[in-house]
């Protein structure tokens, strides 16, 4: 395949960059890939593994003359890297983000931008437990979702470019307004995260349940919880202070049908709770015949 | 090896029994083995498919005779079946059972039982979201614990006997009391299950968000939840009617701690986010550590 873009500048280096650097790299389908993260010891890290053409100590360093510039950076640190690349942007650039929540992203990054460079935000996902330079791998965006969230006006030839980048490393691609995102983002993966780790704080709290007990009788259940609960801590703040009015809707209805299930156990209402949990079985199926539940690797089984 | 019982029965021909007698045929575990379910439609199944050397058409048929008598029916149905095969039992015969949970169980079904037969509740925490006589696979067990709640005043000898059938189909086991059993399993599988049945559920409501997005952008949290959440519908009614104090106290406990985060997203305490997300991810290390996310089959993995 020939190549999608000449430059390319990966700002921040965890899981999602690391990943795509690899992608990248085995189908060649990019030239130079330079790379910035603000700590030293992951600068370091990626020159000792390769990671990256070139690994530059400075953001505004890594995106001179970039014709793509990835932010892969948690959502709470767009706003200061934007600001900081604004000037050293290369004209007619495209920049695009990483981020799982879009709207307060393109808040943060859009005004700073100037109006010679071309801003895509997109949302890869995709993910596992593990974070940091070493965590990424070339498969993880196969089979998934790679969403891409036009800002307004923006010419549609520099969106297909980007959308064949993220085809091309696998990813399957979808176009949708920002608030549209946030909203179903806010129920298949913001208030499902924050479930997740409520539960695991709720057992670690039990002083009665050790935790060798929790650990070793979690197979039941409670396993997929700690796996989603697992998630880098910094990223997901991001996500629910970003994402906030749709996480809390979700969730204020999500407390309204467990108040109604727990009553439904407090009455011994088993009908009830029959046909619930048949409906939900339903949802099971859909997903595993769309194939969101059959691609390796899965979220949390590649790397454990 | 040599044979761990002469003559087994199965009562209830679901993911749990049929696992069972693959694996006991597998290994050459046990002589006979009988099989009974109240359904026609599943006496036929098993036969058409060889589930069990013989399938009778009623469970006191069934345990004439056995040496070992396993309870795979659904918590509710375990009075009525145990009223129906007392009379059946063999004299020294020992009686077990697959119920998730044991207080409910054990009420259920010792007071109905010959004083010459032994009743050793056990509890397997393996499973699928798949379930019916032809979902089982000798596999299931294997790197699983499978709990046994002996009954105060049981002869250690027959416990001990039931332990080493249950390591010989690749268990680890662990003997406990009921009502501790009743309250870890609330923690680690019974809340985690309604919170997934619940969220679920809620995706399911929101007509604002298509059924096929939520199904095609399930990859991001919202897919471990879906796993759960399509578990037997018989079977987690029961078990939410018959630990029934244990899961609402738990809950309780789980909507205090989802307030708490709620309300640090709401004021924006993005610390004490952060801090809690960091303490959540500690409990997955000890999870992957104690070897119950590496093993294979991983629940919900095995047949999809």
């Amino acid at each position: 395949m020939s190549q999608i873009y000449d430059r390319v500048a990966l700002i921040g280096l965890g899981l999602i960059a690391s990943s795509l650097y690899w992608a990248f790299k085995r189908d060649g389908l990019v030239g130079e890939v330079t790379g910035y993260a603000r700590s030293g010891e992951t600068r370091d890290i990626a020159r000792e593994i390769g990671l990256c053409d070139r690994i530059c100590d400075s953001a505004a360093e890594a995106v001179e003359g970039a014709d793509l510039v990835v932010l892969c950076v948690p959502v709470g640190a767009m706003d200061a890297v934007a600001r900081e690349i604004a000037p050293a942007l290369k004209a007619g650039a495209t920049v695009t983000d990483v981020g799982s929540v879009k709207r307060a992203v393109i808040d943060a990054v859009h005004p700073h931008l100037p109006d010679t460079v071309h801003f895509v935000p997109s949302h890869p996902l995709a993910g596992t437990e593990h974070s940091g330079p070493r965590s990424g791998f070339a498969e993880l965006f196969e089979g998934r979702w790679f969403l891409i969230v036009p800002v307004e006006g923006t010419d549609v030839a520099v969106v297909d470019q980007l959308d064949t980048l993220w085809q091309a490393i696998g990813s399957k691609t979808a176009r949708m307004d920002a608030d549209h995102h946030d909203l179903v983002l806010a129920v298949t993966s913001h208030a499902p995260h924050l479930i997740a780790y409520t539960m695991v704080g709720v057992a670690d709290d039990l002083s009665r349940v050790t935790d060798s007990e929790v650990i070793n009788y979690s197979a039941a259940g409670f396993r997929d919880f700690t796996r989603i609960a697992a998630s880098d801590p910094t990223m997901w703040r991001d996500v629910f202070l970003n994402n906030k009015d749709a996480t809390l809707e979700i969730l204020g209805r999500f407390t309204e049908e467990l108040f109604a299930l727990q009553r439904a156990i407090r009455t011994e209402d088993g009908d009830m709770l029959h046909d619930y949990f048949t409906r939900t079985r339903g949802i099971r199926r859909g997903i595993v015949e769309a194939g969101q539940d059959t691609d390796a690797p899965d979220f949390g089984r590649t790397k454990t």
